[in-house]
């Protein structure tokens, strides 16, 4: 199972179920260089606040220090699209892992060739890790 | 002292000092609805993890459960563009506020009509907040 890519992100299927990708997502984050900074457990929110249900679904915010500093030094207002948004939920009898697409949310939106540069190196370092997801 | 726009964001400068700036931002939202769900201080990021001193920089991730959720209906893997973030940094005697676009990024990013349309009243919303700071 590979890679698919969306207008805005990457995303891997998994058999794994949610709670395993979630832990396996955060492993495979920490190898390659990402602290997970926020975590936004969406269900619990939709629950919360407007008593609905929803699936499992997570929203890490993982930050990559070296990068989300070279990220602020091109352009200082570039805090608005971090950290980089990893998601999880649960699809069928397994997972969703898909990232923000940094080329197309730092490069596209903003035109900046250094983003553009930083971008393309944080998503080598998040296809590892979600190629690390896809297999069983 | 009127909104700016960038490519991503709207933003105003204030003379309210940081700490007061970052207190007023989080009333603001409150006030139109929004829960600030996540927070990164940068500079301490910076500090902790690379040794490097930041101008005083905070990430206020800012979610209205009801407009997340009508997002999250429209598309799912929006997750990855939430929530809404607010960012204040202090910029010489003053501080700047600015928030992410959510008509760029939801609706340009995505192409997706439902969601332009929720990005455009989270935006009203945001413009709420940031004239009200961006008075003395």
């Amino acid at each position: 199972m590979g890679i698919e890519t969306s207008p805005y992100g990457l995303r891997v299927r998994t058999p794994r179920r949610y709670e395993e990708a979630v832990a396996a997502t955060r492993a495979a984050l920490r190898e390659v260089g990402f602290g997970v900074l926020t975590e936004i457990d969406v269900r619990r929110v939709m629950k919360d606040k407007l008593g609905l249900d929803f699936r499992p679904y997570v929203i890490l915010g993982a930050c990559h220090p070296e990068f989300s500093h070279r990220a602020l030094e091109a352009e200082l207002e570039i805090g608005l699209l971090l950290p980089c948004n990893v998601i999880v939920y649960a699809e069928g009898a397994g997972s969703v892992v898909a990232a923000m697409d940094p080329v197309a949310t730092l490069g596209a939106v903003v035109g900046n060739p250094a983003l553009e540069e930083v971008g393309r190196e944080v998503r080598k370092r998040l296809e590892v890790v979600l190629d690390s997801m896809g297999g069983p």
